[in-house]
């Protein structure tokens, strides 16, 4: 189990010339391991987005005891990446694959001036937002549906996802976007979390959403909300 | 009212070559106000220290409104370091001076493993601290004492302070050292995290601070505590 601060990752998976959280840790893992290793993880985060409970897997032939990975591989990594926790697992686990549903969770704060110390986990917004809105209208998302407009589709890509819970909890100016899937497709949690913020800002209604879902295609504009408010906070399997 | 993440600054006061919160308000202010300007804060935060309630005063003859102050510096200012609120005060006015106490915040979060996104805000601990321990040894450090075996004490400088109130509290594996006290030497906020943390290692007692304090020296190895930890929350007037 991974945790690390997306800020200066351009994003989870690898990409040449690029710093990302799966070429660091594989950078990391063939250090401890002895060999080349490639790794799986449930949850592809976008560039700037965060996780404290990413979950990964990988087959290696190396002989370090599993229960030295956690420290070998945390004197190795770079400080905003640490791993929390590491098992042997089946053969047949795969991190993705395996994966029966991933929970994001997006933060926003209200604040009437800007906020120096929140930004970096959280999306600032000088706006209140309607909360008990965006909680009605999120029950639309829920279930089975097609998410093509709410996600950055590749062509052809099958975008029926099922989305098992969407929770909208304020504390004091904090409002938490809690949303758990089956799967998500690319920049998924970002847009549904943007459409949600949209009703709480009133530009957007339950109906709309629910076309959206009906039709597969955005006929609003839409766009994924900023990444520094997304965390991957569990995977379960 | 400024908030700031300390990471990516030398401290709050001005020193040349590098980079302080100080240094980019006053860059800042100069070019709303159209004129150099001196300012004066409530709390010299050390390198890596944090504000969310620092206080600063400054004279201007600039013609900028006080209520276009926050939107304007905000324009202004880099990412990590935001005005809250502006306000006009009387000509006799201090930010130091004229404060009756300064309250900081010490943030200790526990894991066994190494954490990549509290870090930056919190002091990350392997070990379990004892808060009850270290909730009642903070108790000697309140009230009117020689606080010079705890700070990093100029020559002559008196180091007699007045320490309102020392709170700890534990929220699941996160501790926090609130201190409230007239005013702080150099580093001092951060020797009382450390002593208080060294308490709840079990490492030092009750009568080991009341020794420092009686004696003004500290007869024990005590340095400050991790920067990151802690927060300048408020100060009252």
């Amino acid at each position: 189990m991974l945790e690390y601060d997306g800020t200066e990752f351009a994003g989870y998976q690898r990409q040449p010339g690029l710093r990302t959280v799966q070429g660091e840790l594989e950078k990391c893992l063939a250090r401890i391991a002895g060999e080349r290793v490639k790794t799986v993880a449930a949850g592809r985060t976008d560039a700037g987005v965060h996780a404290v409970g990413q979950v990964v897997s990988f087959h290696t032939s190396g002989t370090i005891p599993v229960d030295r990975i956690v420290r070998a591989a945390n004197s190795v990594l770079p400080r905003d990446v640490a791993v929390r926790a590491a098992e042997e697992v089946p053969d047949e686990f795969h991190a993705r694959f395996s994966a029966r549903s991933r929970v994001y969770q997006y933060t926003v704060v209200e604040s009437s001036s800007r906020l120096a110390l929140v930004g970096r986990y959280a999306y600032v917004v000088y706006d209140r937002v309607d909360d008990a809105a965006m909680r009605e209208a999120s029950q639309a998302l829920v279930g089975v549906h097609d998410f093509g407009g709410l996600a950055l589709k590749e062509n052809g890509e099958a975008a029926v996802r099922d989305v098992k819970r969407v929770q909208v909890v304020r504390r004091g100016r904090m409002v938490q976007i809690t949303i758990e899937a089956n799967a998500f497709l690319r920049s998924m949690a970002r847009f549904v979390a943007f459409a949600l913020l949209e009703v709480g800002f009133g530009r957007l209604s339950r109906g709309d959403l629910e076309r959206i879902l009906e039709t597969g295609e955005r006929h609003v504009p839409l766009k994924p909300a900023p990444p520094q408010g997304l965390c991957l906070v569990k995977v379960n399997y």
